[in-house]
């Protein structure tokens, strides 16, 4: 280790000046950091996570575009200017460390989370080589093995990336499992190989339709399975689906199972799913995304039986666990197909002449090349917590589920979709009084389907809460509330039920 | 407009506790949140910003875990040790803010693009509708337009995304590009449409050959063309190309040029390029990733002259513009490509029965689907400095780029390798004397190679400067300095050459 004292270098010449002498001078410009710090931590954090701020200042587009001059101009504007502008900007966009914003697989603002991103930002790092990033290279290779490991695989097998997001994340499942079959495709393209089919069930997220699509299959090769009323991907369905492909001339290579689905929260059945992988000689992936998190939890994990035979996961700690948006990665078992498929040695950026060890230059991995770093936030998060503190989060986030299904379960006007789902997302009719009572008359359906968006307009001019609502197949629209918020409580759990009544109750449709 | 007075919610129920309540009590958080702050503030940026700190504190990636327990444990650990290992993150980390880290193509911290950035986490948005992000999303709206004016394209002309990253960028040119001549690409996939093949220069940046393999093009089919010796595309070779594909039987679709290699800094001749497109009825991407932010400079924007005739560019914020990593653009003149390519309506998330106008909700038109708002810090520099203080920042870049040039030029021991490069990139060899007066000798360039990495080595295990090296072609190990920083001045230039005398004079290899 290098000793303190070395940290001041001697060379005479260099003078005490910081980086934002030329933009001004210097102290003027600490004044302003110092003053933007203030109104970030007391009127942004602080002032904005509590139960009685409004989670949504509803304002139309137009109305915003008045509020704040969203213009570029030539000339700059004051620092005073600055900081209004900075407390219109907190003021009409939407409250998501809000406890009543459950409206998506995000939410929140973790305290650590939010203090490893905004170390992260001041030391500024991009991903791709050891030299640049060393720490940050270090730091992803930990929780990666530890994320690895807790899926299940043994010690030191496989490899992982983070990615930009989920999506992203099943496009490199489809790049590693289409590789793996036929090398060739990253010279030669599709092209050179024969028509690939994947599958995937028709409630998966649209990301394997779409990145199938970006990368050159069509989304027609991704062919989708049915689910069951539990949103489960149906494996008799995958099997025939997989012979018609077969006898219609294609190449089934892959199936993406989903551990907890967007809209039910569903898991796939992943040890069967993986019998009939191996049945085909096709790559698993498990988008894991939303559900991963529940890997953490001895008494959740179950939902993910099988997870340690698949081929690779899509992970994002930022939903159930809570990290500040975005961190997902991607977790494959197979130790050098991201490398092998996705490197290009650029002699500008990977040299091999350098002085360490360049193993640790991990970024060719990678499509992208510059790359934020969005490990710290998550592996800050998981030292002020540890393993034990996600456990006991996850495990709260079940409990509020639970609760509020029971409760809502026995309460007027509320119908349940799914009579018990698997994950934190609690589906729901509410049925004003106008409706009560008629569901077997014609017309039911269609006005019940016209009131979740009515009581969410409602919702949001009023700003009390923010719940998202959507069909289904043949469902007409309900609503979905997500728990990924572990500092809700029983008492919160009324709180939504109450507002649906009084936003609801009364509604003419 | 609300008043004021409507922040305060009137029921009752709710209780003045904040989301941290769960994790402990308030208070214990809020102090560890405001001294997190100040060590932030006070030891990470100030504290590192200035000259006579040191660049890198380099430690070998053994010694850094033995200096930070990265490896995620069961249990929790105290503030205080969080508040240790912050300091140890930031110092064993490259200071990427310091004025001589002029290694990549980006550098600084900014501090209006650090407030930005830090307001956008504390608000923590995922920018797909308007419903969820509403700010952001009318003000990537704005800046997006207002970077296609200053483009050259007519006003409300085309469509734009931000990207994670410049790479991701150069894919959505290829993915827009084959939808633009083939759409049932999107469905059928590319072993429905002719073999397509693409063209980009031997220097053009990785991104494009290694996207192209990732989105089932195959690297083979992005065929490279010749450079001349300043690093620019020779457009006599592309025809020859283009010729010999279509004899090959395969489809020319794209040219991807580059305003600003990533080496020599060389501006492809967009005019040109843009007349052999039409003629081969051809998309012209431009990857003006580095070198976009000179279309802001009166002076140096004719080095992009016809970028106003491309299908689409590349332009990282980030980069010449030293917005905070990560800021990357995709513009496009077609209006609607980047929508019907891409869209895939997803019911959960594009409802179309909102109450407002969903054309809002543009989060369709990305493969991403969580997404970060990365335009904030941009947008936020833009208002603070206005058009006129990134150009500015513009022209004082290559004026010091210029006076370094000309300083070396007439220094011994320093050779450039091109005489006059058109961006703020300066390529030179450190020459050490015991190689002086050698330059017909037998083995000069073997040893000359090794010169580069040694010079490196000492540089960074001193932390006195970042520099850069690179081979390139036949041109053996070569340092190459970037300048994006525009806080640093002569004195500054005349520092990093007395650094590379300092370090390399009695090199003996």
């Amino acid at each position: 280790m290098p000793a303190d004292s070395d940290l001041i270098l001697p060379v005479e010449e260099r003078v005490d000046e910081n980086l934002f002498r030329s933009l001004s001078e210097r102290s003027k410009h600490e004044d302003f950091l110092r003053r933007a710090v203030d109104l970030l931590v007391e009127r942004v954090v602080f002032g904005r996570s509590t139960r009685n701020s409004k989670v949504v200042e509803w304002t139309t587009p137009e109305d915003i575009k008045k509020a704040i001059d969203l213009k570029p101009r030539d000339g700059p504007v004051s620092h005073d200017q600055l900081l209004g502008i900075m407390a219109d900007v907190a003021r009409y966009s939407v409250n998501t460390a809000h406890p009543y914003f459950v409206n998506q697989l995000f939410s929140s603002v973790d305290p650590y989370g939010l203090i490893g991103q905004w170390l992260t930002d001041a030391l500024n790092p991009s991903v791709y080589t050891f030299e640049v990033a060393p720490v940050f290279t270090l730091m992803e290779e930990e929780v990666l093995r530890e994320m690895r490991a807790i899926v299940g695989w043994h010690e030191g097998q496989g490899d992982g990336i983070f990615c930009p997001g989920g999506s992203i994340a099943n496009g490199y499942a489809i790049s590693c499992a289409r590789f793996y079959y036929y090398p060739e495709i990253k010279t030669k393209g599709v092209y050179a190989i024969p028509r690939l089919v994947l599958f995937t069930s028709e409630l998966a997220h649209y990301s394997t339709p779409k990145l199938a699509s970006f990368m050159g299959i069509g989304s027609d090769n991704c062919i989708l399975v049915k689910a069951d009323k539990y949103g489960r991907m149906d494996v008799a369905d995958l099997e025939m689906k997989i012979n018609e492909a077969l006898d219609d001339g294609a190449t089934p290579f892959m199936v993406t199972a989903t551990s907890g689905t967007t809209v039910f929260g569903a898991f796939d059945p992943l040890v069967q799913l993986s019998d009939l992988c191996k049945k085909y000689n096709m790559w698993l992936h498990v988008d894991a995304a939303w559900g991963g998190g529940a890997l953490m939890s001895k008494k959740h994990r179950h939902l993910l039986n099988g997870i340690d035979m698949a081929d690779s996961v899509t992970w994002n700690p930022h939903k159930l666990l809570a990290a500040p948006q975005q961190c997902s990665t991607f977790l494959t078992k197979h130790k050098k197909v991201l490398k092998e498929c996705h490197s290009s040695n650029a002699k500008y950026l990977f040299q091999k002449d350098k002085f360490y060890d360049t193993t640790y230059d991990t970024g060719d991995k990678h499509i992208q090349c510059g790359r934020r770093a969005d490990v710290l936030k998550f592996w800050f998060m998981w030292k002020a917590k540890g393993t034990e503190g996600f456990e006991k989060h996850i495990d709260s986030l079940f409990e509020n589920a639970n609760f509020f299904l029971e409760h809502i379960r026995q309460r007027d006007g509320f119908k349940l979709v799914l009579d018990k789902p698997e994950c934190t997302n609690v589906m729901f009719w509410y049925i004003p009084t106008c409706l009560r009572g008629q569901e077997n008359e014609q017309g039911f359906e269609e006005r019940l389907h016209k009131v979740a968006p009515k009581i969410k307009e409602r919702m949001i001019k009023e700003g009390t809460m923010m719940v998202t609502y959507q069909p289904q197949g043949d469902l007409v629209n309900f609503f979905r509330i997500v728990f990924q918020n572990s500092a809700l409580d029983h008492k919160d759990m009324v709180y939504f039920a109450n507002e649906f009544e009084r936003l609801g109750k009364d509604l003419v449709v």
